[in-house]
């Protein structure tokens, strides 16, 4: 018989992809350039040449069995070497190819690390605005996950009630900085509060805490500025990396677990990481992929498209009236809907072809996300209709 | 604090790759051409050409966004048309796109299908020989892996032990033809019997009981002959295959899990593997790789030398005075070892540099597997000493 859970989880459909559906469906009645599609974030700038380059030569001059032979279970050993070698670079850290465990974009790092270090019944914590598809994530492990109400002044941490909610079953917590969807970066004032306060629980508990660190947007910063890497600060860290949006290589599906060395079991996460891939049947990101990326491990694509984007939408949605937080990196910015319901707000706006998701799955309600990885000459444009829908549906005026 | 399940699994080293490595560090020392190394199943033929052309195509021209976007959760719908399309033609069966899911793999179709249609405390079962990654692919899902003896007559069904193994806890049997690691190639009478079973089985119980069928050696049947389809004998069945071994890209981990249109839920069960996805952090294989495969889909690299080897050893073991099951398919073959002990048997062949498999784990004491994925010429260069081995060792005389 078909499991009845995964049924079940059927119903709990994404509103983001409802809501990108409803925009290709729409797209095809009045032409894909008349909706202002704000709903997904898929990148919207091709990935770096040097990454086609490389695989192209790769494919021309390589012999095919050392490009599609099995990559060992924990990644392809020159490639983990490779990524630990760019870390230790840029951020000055001590990490060998042993903390290395090569994984299937951020949703495969992510699936690892929980299991890592968690077991059912414990508990994991996050901060809201997250991302929903964290609940799965840590739900069907057996653990839950726990979302800390928002600061909304400024998407930093929420740490009054952070402290309430810690408890001796929690054992990791889950982060995101740059953070889907509020943009924000957290700053190392609040990364060093967090890891003073876990530093103090595991001493209080007796167990270890883990910070997991979801990064995908690492590379994504605005204003010259860099984000400060989350491991500097806190020995029980394991950083989940994608190339998703940094190389624009979503459907590669090619990322990484790094344990900080300096974590309890650093030497053996990598290959605890190995044996959960026997069990959920991850064996790798694909060779091509590894061996890709490590030959252009520093690039990444010209990302220069979001920050453009974000500061003509950040200085639009301020001057209409909008509250609204400046993001500091990521594609995504996260403001305050003109009504306490941001689903009914969202409802209104698709009269406009303004596709906007409401954040109540964000753990956010009253909010609403526009992920603008799409084309400036778009953002442009539907910044006239922005005020139009602000003017006659909540009579702004500005 | 480290998940202690996984931690202890580490105690379970898999003895093929002990062995692999054992072969590699004997290479280093009295040179690799020199150690029999039968122990891995890593294709030896490299991929076919059209591949390496159609991914070079696709990257001088297509666009980076169509290659590299987010492949949707259930893969890329023209891929999984292609997929459907295929099977329908090559073994007149009458899928859609929506009854193919596309998987990291074999080892990702099966983590998919196995979650789809057990739950936790429910029974699968499997027959001996089988592959031993088996147990945690099972077991780690919350069910339980049951192994029925084998017939080692001719490798096929032991249907007797499988009525005595039949119980209503049962939900799903998974089967391996072409097998990994005898070479069986189960026959029409076979699939035929082992599916009037269920189906009075199913009856009996009230409930479903699967056939997940493992696939991955479908293209490697020797003697001009082809490996019956198994889904066209029972409905509920679930087909998982790899390319791996068909195209010789194990490292690309790219197959697909296909569900029998006429199975109960059949509409849903792709759509049921994406929300199993969520929880696993699955989330597709490498888009380059869904759309080459595409591309391709109905060739094979030159797998000849597989057969040709096959019936050297074949030989080469029955002179010597094996007893061993001429295999139909695979690159493997599964002899009796010379005395009762098979894991004394292949320590012995060490001394002689024979890198072989004893089959404790896969469930078959006293047999070992030879990987015959290697170059014929090394397999001409073992014979000799295969036989100095069994006459020093045993006293043979042929």
């Amino acid at each position: 018989m078909i499991n009845e859970t995964y049924k079940a989880m059927l119903k709990g459909k994404s509103i983001i992809r409802e809501l990108s559906e409803y925009a290709t469906a729409r797209g095809k009645e009045i032409g894909y350039e008349n909706v202002f599609d704000y709903s997904l974030g898929n990148p919207s700038v091709p990935c770096a040449k040097s990454y086609t380059d490389t695989v192209i030569d790769m494919y021309e001059n390589m012999n095919p069995m050392d490009i599609h032979g099995y990559s060992p279970s924990l990644g392809i050993e020159s490639v983990r070497e490779t990524v630990a070698d760019s870390l230790n670079r840029r951020f000055d850290m001590d990490y060998e190819a042993k903390h290395i465990f090569m994984a299937s974009g951020a949703a495969g790092a992510l699936a690892h690390a929980l299991r890592g270090v968690t077991k059912p019944g414990d508990e994991v914590l996050t901060f809201a605005p997250c991302f929903p598809e964290y609940f799965p994530y840590v739900n069907t492990t057996g653990a839950q996950l726990k979302v800390v109400p928002a600061n909304t002044t400024n998407f930093q941490i929420n740490f009054h009630e952070f402290k309430k909610a810690l408890n001796p079953k929690v054992m990791a917590v889950l982060i995101n900085t740059p953070n889907n969807p509020s943009g924000a970066v957290y700053s190392e004032d609040t990364i060093k509060e967090l890891a003073s306060i876990l530093v103090e629980k595991q001493e209080e508990y007796g167990h270890d805490i883990f910070i997991i660190s979801d990064e995908p947007y690492r590379e994504i910063v605005f204003d010259g500025k860099k984000c400060p890497y989350v491991s500097k600060y806190y020995d029980n860290s394991i950083s989940c990396y994608s190339f998703s949006k940094s190389l624009s290589l979503p459907g590669e599906r090619i990322g990484y677990v790094a344990i900080n060395p300096r974590a309890t079991d650093a030497d053996i996460f990598a290959v605890i990481c190995g044996q959960i891939s026997r069990g959920i049947g991850h064996n790798c990101p694909a060779s091509t992929s590894q061996l890709a990326v490590a030959r252009v491990i520093d690039e990444v694509s010209d990302l220069s498209v979001y920050e453009k984007n974000m500061n003509l939408l950040y200085d639009a949605l301020t001057r209409i009236g909008f509250e609204v937080v400046r993001p500091g990196g990521t594609f995504y910015i996260f403001p305050k809907a003109l009504e306490e319901d941001a689903n009914a707000f969202c409802m209104k706006a698709k009269k406009y072809d303004l596709i906007l998701v409401p954040a109540d799955n964000f753990g956010c309600p009253g909010y609403f996300r526009m992920a603008y990885c799409i084309d400036t000459e778009k953002v442009e444009r539907s910044i006239p209709v922005l005020e139009k829908f602000a003017r006659e549906e909540y009579g702004l005026d500005f």
